[in-house]
């Protein structure tokens, strides 16, 4: 028998092709352009990215100098920067009658159906742990996590040890009705490629603060999943990359 | 009956989920690094890219100005620009050993298994018509295809008529084995992703060069595939964008 379920896939999430109606083609309510985050009383304001002053790196100068990088200094993130990185990344620039977001990456139907974890490493101010960026209020919240939340994520993410080096490693979940809310089973490819998108834009601000970017997509989605206390259906983590400074 | 094909998909496609190992993992032989393509007795040498000098915008402004345009202002894009976006988007900066290609892409283990193919509408020095990108050599080569080839990848398109009026539309097929070979069926996945990236370096290049960009995933999958005619599987389009200058 052929193990084929990404041929499948495709071939069954065609435009167009024998589907039931998408949620919102049946009129249903739109589905909020966050998830619910308990801790939010605690949450902390994350400084004005628009105050920050990032390198002048043209954007030509980023994209070509660009490359994957694992090894990092041993130097902290400040909380500007990581302010920076998130609001280039997922960053809200309006809302749309609490009904869709307008971000600084591009989103199938501005659907923007992720929200960003964090873990947090070394950053200056920020006890290590796990975080969760809220995106609309540009906040970051602790979550609940284990002391060696690093290690168990290092080995969610197949013992690539430069999780546990970089100064912050991004972990990009899909809020996945969201995004089917709109556009069904196909929506499951839009996912990929926004999550594609985010994790660009990613790479190339890291060049405006002198750091480097590992993205992966090899990772243990169980335990991945397990590690965030997401079910891995309604959200899954989709995309994770690693970020330090540069040596 | 349930029809989750999406979320079928993730779980079959979950890492270290009991599947055939990979060809790589059984020692077969390495795809090439760019699928063949007749007619390159004709090529067209792009200019080159290091020799373009685009406007002078820094990645930060690049990213938080960048808004999906549909609408395009009258003026033909130049080949030199061309050349810098398709150098941006999968230009080749090295080849290791014919076996995988650097580029100015990130993609899963350097697979790169995109092969770019455009229409052509609105190019200084190119006559209108469907075009692939040899990213190895930097070369343009023109496809057989009729003279109605814009309205046929529009229809393709849902009828987004933009995809005519823009100046290139951009159409990345994915080269299945090339990702598959490695990373099995898992590699789906990775297509997407990697899709993503590609996409989003040509709406934050395009700022460089005053143009916008809208990115499409919504297409009738079999229509656009017959147009290009590649076969839906071993070589499917993936993602579209249209681009045109700012009006």
């Amino acid at each position: 028998m052929t193990f084929e379920p990404g041929k499948e896939f495709m071939e069954k999430t065609k435009y167009g092709q024998p589907s039931p109606s998408s949620d919102q083609a049946k009129g249903l309510p739109y589905p909020p352009v966050e998830l619910e985050c308990s801790g939010t009383d605690c949450a902390l304001d994350l400084p004005d990215p628009k105050g920050f002053n990032p390198a002048d790196i043209s954007v030509t100068d980023a994209i070509s100098q660009r490359v994957s990088v694992r090894k990092y200094a041993d130097k902290p993130l400040t909380l500007h920067e990581l302010s920076y990185l998130l609001w280039c990344t997922q960053g809200v620039k309006s809302i749309k009658s609490h009904l869709a977001t307008f971000r600084n990456v591009p989103s199938a139907g501005a659907r923007h159906a992720f929200e960003t974890y964090l873990l947090v490493n070394h950053v200056t101010g920020l006890i290590p742990g796990l975080y969760r960026f809220l995106a609309v209020d540009h906040q970051l919240v602790r979550m609940e996590a284990p002391d060696n939340i690093g290690d168990i994520i290092t080995e969610a993410c197949i013992k690539q040890k430069f999780v546990q080096t970089s100064a912050v490693t991004f972990i990009w979940t899909a809020a996945t009705y969201r995004m089917t809310y709109r556009y069904g089973q196909r929506g499951y490819r839009y996912l990929h490629l926004d999550a594609g998108h985010v994790c660009q834009n990613l790479y190339l601000a890291a060049e405006a603060i002198d750091s480097g970017v590992c993205a992966i997509a090899a990772f243990d989605d169980d335990k991945l999943n397990q590690a965030l206390h997401i079910d891995g259906h309604e959200q899954f983590a989709i995309y994770v990359a690693t970020l330090g400074k540069k040596l």
